[in-house]
């Protein structure tokens, strides 16, 4: 013992940093172990986390349920109305990102949103006249993830819209998701202005049909290797599609000119496509979906199955607690803001689309697309770092989504929301961001992390059900 | 001196390994600084090349070469016949790949190609006879880059054949190359069956006239924005045009759609444009050809502005020595060979395509395009290390090409020939690889380098230039 104190100190500093440095400025040589309480330190949650860790029956469920996702093979089978596809879908019933949430709680733009969407139904003439429904008890809300569907920021879906049908050919299961109707003024960020209506009529009338007999024709496109091809080309298929969306489109046209559309019909859907590089996000969203409702109701499971946000609170469902939402304030985004704009304009967090991040993509996989740093802020280092985190809260990797730049391996995917509370590691989600009021749009893009808060009270309630 | 021997063993060894080796082993620590006499030892070539380095004459030419080739914007202008477009072409003259070589003395898949040239262009009515005309006097065989031309692997480029007209709109220069036919059997790689003579008529009948009517109405393509946004996509414009090839089908389909040509001969083009993951290829190398063309003949400049292979001997030329070619034998490519094929199988290194390693891309941006590795070899790592590699060989980075897995930094351009044979490091190249036999065709691809006699020779040839 006295011979060791001959030496130079070598020491191993766990937790606060400020132990070490005491060391470090004697002249010892430090290394830091990150390492926080569990549960930031609340000692009931804790406990209920110590109680899930090991447990075999919560291992075996996850096991099912990881692989469940794993063998999902998801298909863009065709295009139809959200009120002829989507199950359960009410004659006035709007559907919205995120977990439930009231009319007078809703945040602007998908107030915003659902006015577009009573004017486009022509249950209103005017926005006022949609206020005024809006707020009445005539239209039902539910959210989307009710209906076995996603929306991309409000993720408003009215009964006349038409939404991609993708189906889970190994399990046998659908999701859906309305079409993308570019950047900028749009219904999904709360623009509901006389163009962006026309724009989803257009969708509705010319878009859709032309959708729908191509990928008739096609017999369905298979999503898992288009989304692999464009993880090998810098998207990760949440923020960043130019490559997917490019991909797609490249399958659509041969076959979409063989149509007995009109060719003008034709011209203005390829340019539309052609144009809009986030044309494939709606589809992933559905992809993902798809391959996250397979995995979902695995009894004991702490597998997270979606995480999304309504504009007031982020919620998040596991597989092994069924339908309940465990949900935390919508933190704002501290991302990067288009010319005049900053985080005091910004509404909260936003859109069902952080299904990514859930199914391993977006900001799990942002290793693969550094060049999405120049839209969601941070430095190609950081892009790399969030996908080695995220390896820490998940399951495993997912080898049929690999990662050129991380030497190919599988992207991380099945949050563990044992592993989040216990390491204090929070989902990281890339996302855009609407204004705070309705009728305005996006006004920038960043990166956010799912509030610790949903992932401890979704730890509780697993603890729970098991004792 | 003595305290010093009291010490442990802190060694610097350069250049020969065993020197440190036995440091090592004594427990010393040791820093290896690789070096390698310039030269390759050579004292004649030393001596040369030590005249060149830091001459204010040759700096001087540097920076304007390297100026003019950063300034250069090439436009994809339009689709033209070889013999109506491209400038000085005989009308029984037969363009190929690399530097002069005669039929005598040519590879396999360069006659193979010639042959199957002749039987396109009704010359002869079978092989044979178009093997006897091609070595009686009646056909003129000439470099592609002595006529602003391009071509890959073989690089044949006939009267008949459609090409690409690619502009330079800083300094008027345009160059040329001929369209690209897909993967496998292709003439280029050697092959000339019914099929292969079949698809290139169908090219110039039916396919150039739609691309051609396309980019008329564009106005032409800008194709520097198109590429970085390629790199960005994990393309490196050489082997890899996967986002490239849909980027540009991106561009073109909207406008080919409205073109009043008959829809089944756009759909025709449309499917074989979309089937084609290396349809940009050929316009890549315009684009680069263009540039470098800006670059070259600038008396006393040591960069590189031509790489060709003509599978027998590999050739450079550079800026400061006009149309001089410094060839070395071609060496045979260690790739990744398809199944059932060697490198036995293999001819020597074949095609002007190394024209985009020349101009800072293909295996000079393979950083940015990690899943090449699958294709021709090497491991992520290595993708990354030749592309730091590279920036000590060249002029500078171009910043409008840049690599956002390396912090987006420019990629490494413009090749010193002085600092190639300082450093003993020969420029890096992607390369498919073609049976040594007419007729086969590709049969793999790999990594290469130039050889280093080349470099070297030039370096003597500048230097008695500027003496």
């Amino acid at each position: 013992m006295k011979d060791l104190f001959k030496e130079d100190l070598q020491v191993i500093n766990v937790g606060l940093t400020s132990f070490g440095e005491v060391v470090a400025r004697e002249g010892g040589t430090v290394l830091q172990i990150e390492w926080s309480p569990p549960g930031q330190g609340n000692r009931e949650i804790g406990k209920k986390l110590a109680k899930l860790v090991n447990l075999p029956e919560v291992e075996k469920a996850n096991q099912r349920a990881f692989k469940n996702y794993l063998a999902a093979q998801p298909i863009l089978e065709s295009v139809g109305a959200a009120k002829a596809v989507i199950p359960n879908m009410g004659e006035r019933m709007i559907l919205h990102a995120g977990p439930p949430v009231s009319w007078e709680e809703m945040c602007g733009p998908m107030r915003g949103a659902i006015t577009g969407a009573i004017l486009l139904e022509g249950w209103a003439k005017d926005l006022d006249e949609a206020s005024e429904l809006a707020a009445s008890n005539e239209i039902t809300y539910e959210p989307n993830h009710h209906h076995a569907a996603v929306g991309p920021m409000s993720g408003v879906t009215s009964p006349s819209m038409p939404v991609w049908i993708v189906s889970n050919s190994t399990h046998g299961n659908k999701a859906f998701c309305s079409l993308n109707e570019g950047l900028g003024k749009v219904l999904r960020m709360g623009a509901n202005s006389p163009d962006v209506i026309d724009r989803l009529k257009w969708m509705g009338k010319d878009l859709a049909p032309i959708l729908k007999s191509t990928l008739d024709r096609l017999g369905g496109l298979e999503l898992k290797p288009m989304i692999a091809q464009a993880l090998q080309m810098g998207d990760e298929v949440h923020n960043r599609n130019a490559a997917a969306s490019s991909l797609l489109l490249k399958r659509l046209v041969p076959v979409m000119v063989k149509t007995d559309i009109p060719l003008d019909q034709i011209a203005a859907a390829v340019e539309f496509i052609a144009g809009n590089d986030h044309f494939f996000l709606n589809i992933s969203m559905a992809a993902c979906k798809a391959m996250l409702d397979a995995a979902h109701n695995q009894p004991g499971s702490s597998m997270v199955t979606a995480m999304a946000r309504n504009g007031v609170e982020f919620g998040i469902r596991v597989s092994g607690t069924g339908d309940s939402w465990f949900t935390a304030p919508a933190p704002k985004v501290n991302g990067l803001y288009f010319p005049g704009y900053s985080i005091e304009d910004a509404a909260p967090d936003l859109g069902d689309s952080a299904i990514t991040e859930t199914a391993g993509l977006g900001g799990f996989a942002m290793a693969t697309a550094p060049a999405i740093v120049k839209f969601v802020g941070g430095s190609v280092q950081d892009a790399f770092a969030y996908t080695r985190e995220m390896t820490q809260i998940t399951l495993g990797l997912n080898n049929a989504l690999s990662l050129p730049v991380m030497d190919f391996s599988g992207t991380p995917a099945g949050i563990d929301i044992r592993k989040s509370v216990d390491t204090g590691i929070a989902p990281i989600i890339n996302t855009g961001i609407a204004h705070h009021k309705a009728g305005i749009g996006q006004i920038g893009a960043g990166i956010t992390r799912a509030p610790m808060a949903c992932l401890a009270q979704a730890v509780v309630a697993l603890a729970d059900r098991l004792h």
